[in-house]
């Protein structure tokens, strides 16, 4: 099915290509016409993936989440059981120096999101796949004798992400308040009040 | 002082009118020159106040953030000292529709702090006088005996920062589930957990 691969590897580097753009120039300099001029495509190739920026930037976001829960699951499948992977998952998406962020793609998404009610809705479907993956983590512990069920297993869950969220935008903005050494502190005593779990 | 007294007004007319046309038109339609058009303005009393978009934007934020600040000190006031006035600060930080959120201006700000240090020194500034806040809210419910004074003060205000910055990216993005009654909950058990304060 040599078309279908070639269709696939086209997405990947085009994707690829988007969110380079958009790490270089910024939200703003990355246009169309600027990713087809760096990637030596032709306009007409990338209208084919998408009809204008904003459906540009879900596309990058997209392939961007995709790569990340790939990633996050290798990570989490790698750690014990239970709280050690709830930990893996939480620290994992904090930025760190040797894995992908797409910081800047992240807030292109967000910047058109307030305006534009699909990309909103590519924001939520994120969102439902990250707290999917923390419940699991979640019953897990519970499950092992870990951590004591959560009384509400939506809090707990929505209190975990939040506060991940929150000390994302810490580390990405203020690096030397949110050191790595700090990053992991936090997350730490996050779940500990979230949780009541033993943070050693 | 006529003189002094104008140029304040100014300002403030100036900052408002960014404000509205990057809430109106998005970060990227708002140009110096669209700006100039919205207000009347000849573009040369525009850059009288800023040399480039990033200024603009930080000039935005700035007069955006300090009238947050105005705001936040009236609400916390108005409660009781202590507990009450630390749960309304974090209440009042997320979005509601009684109150300015500026939420195109600060997610204008962070798209370009990641490329911009100056702007991303901007955000510190205004986390910092946040920080501020809360640690002499919580300084104050301790010594009223409404919480033990918590273990690492610097700990628990990231903590209780972070988890309102994630809750305020739920709220602005998924706002059916985050709704309003839901917001105030998750206030209310970020404070249990944080601070083992009573959420009632």
């Amino acid at each position: 099915m040599p078309k279908i691969v070639d269709h696939a590897v086209r997405r990947e580097e085009i994707a690829r290509l988007v969110i380079r753009v958009i790490e270089k120039e910024g939200a703003e300099g990355a246009t169309v016409r600027r990713i087809a001029q760096a990637g030596d495509f032709s306009i007409g190739v990338l209208t084919h993936y998408f009809k204008d920026k904003d459906e540009m930037v879900a596309f990058a976001f997209q392939w961007g989440a995709m790569q990340t829960f790939i990633y996050l699951d290798a990570v989490v499948a790698a750690a014990e059981p239970g709280l050690e992977r709830l930990r893996a998952a939480l620290a994992f998406m904090l930025p760190a120096p040797d894995t992908p962020n797409f910081i800047a793609v992240w807030l292109s998404l967000w910047g058109r999101a307030i305006r534009n009610p699909a990309l909103a809705k590519v924001h939520g479907q994120y969102y439902e796949h990250w707290r999917r993956t923390l419940r699991r983590r979640l019953a897990e512990a519970a499950a092992l004798g870990q951590i004591a069920a959560p009384e509400s297993l939506r809090d707990a869950t929505d209190l975990l992400i939040a506060g991940i969220d929150g000390l994302w935008i810490g580390a990405t903005f203020e690096p030397r308040r949110f050191s790595l050494r700090r990053r992991r502190q936090l997350v730490d005593r996050l779940l500990a009040a979230v949780l009541g779990a033993d943070p050693r």
